[in-house]
């Protein structure tokens, strides 16, 4: 957990067939409402798959960069964070995960599920980043995607091209006993 | 990952300072959209609040057990999961974790959170569920959590009464190559 950082930018290393296997199978692991495991996971290798993937995000997201401002809109900026998103074709593997809109929790469950499988990516020596588009239908529809799921993140699955600092833990203002407030 | 079990019945064993300390921490190191940390965690140990919540969150749950039907009321009466929670006074801590509406993607990040914490848990020797009632207001009420802030889950933390087997992931119909349906 500490040890692993969002990355946006990979190294041309290929991701071997074993360790997408142990990512998703981690997945498959987390607790979900009524043990519904209510998501799916569709792995995209293929070149052609994965540039429609990028220019179809890229063109979702234009209208969410325009709309930015304040707080959030500072630290995109400051990240050099834009609607270019070069990952999602430099990644070896992308991993979509969509959820199940028919089940309970679904989506709590689904996040649980890209969590664990975030820190599965980590234990591989490999990296990611859990990025959204701001519109998602599109995925449905490229990768046969039934409608009634619902993509919630686009992992791309690589090796870092430099390896970043651990992370600390920021626990300011976040934590409370009995009342928010009390510390 | 694999160890962890959702766990509904708990020792009367307490839970250390420093066992909450090191999950909390864990739950501040989870991604998060454009790193914002956007949740609170609000712990209680205190027995009162604890019998409130428990009262408070059966209340809550009676009208969707009512309309429960189908597979997911069959899996839970199968487990015996009713309105009846006694795990909310039972074990030593709630952990309560409520996400920041204002801020960029807060359900998702708030998750990942619960879910790094999950896994802390159960890297502590203890055991918890992510246990949700069907309504939250009333915990922003008893623990003054403002309104901006919607609670997610109730994590309660304590020793299980008896351990579980580990889990076995079930890959069958939810990974697929390229497309939806393509194993």
């Amino acid at each position: 957990m500490r040890s692993r950082r969002s990355v946006r930018d990979y190294s041309e290393r290929t991701v071997s067939e074993e360790s997408l296997e142990r990512i998703t199978g981690a997945g498959l692991l987390a607790p979900s409402g009524a043990d519904r495991l209510p998501f799916t996971f569709v792995i995209v290798r293929d070149g052609e798959t994965k540039e429609m993937i990028r220019t179809l995000s890229e063109a979702a997201d234009v209208v969410f960069h325009e709309n930015l401002a304040g707080e959030v809109g500072d630290w995109m900026k400051a990240r050099k964070i834009s609607t270019d998103k070069p990952f999602l074709t430099q990644a070896p593997a992308l991993l979509v995960v969509a959820g199940d809109t028919r089940m309970p929790y679904w989506q709590e469950s689904t996040w649980i599920s890209i969590a664990y499988m975030a820190l599965a990516i980590e234990a591989e020596g490999l990296a990611s980043v859990t990025y959204t588009p701001t519109k998602t239908d599109f995925l449905n529809e490229l990768l046969d995607i039934p409608i009634d799921f619902i993509p919630q993140v686009i992992l791309p699955i690589g090796c870092p091209k430099e390896k970043l600092e651990p992370k600390d833990a920021r626990p300011e203002g976040k934590v409370f006993l009995e009342k928010y407030g009390a510390e």
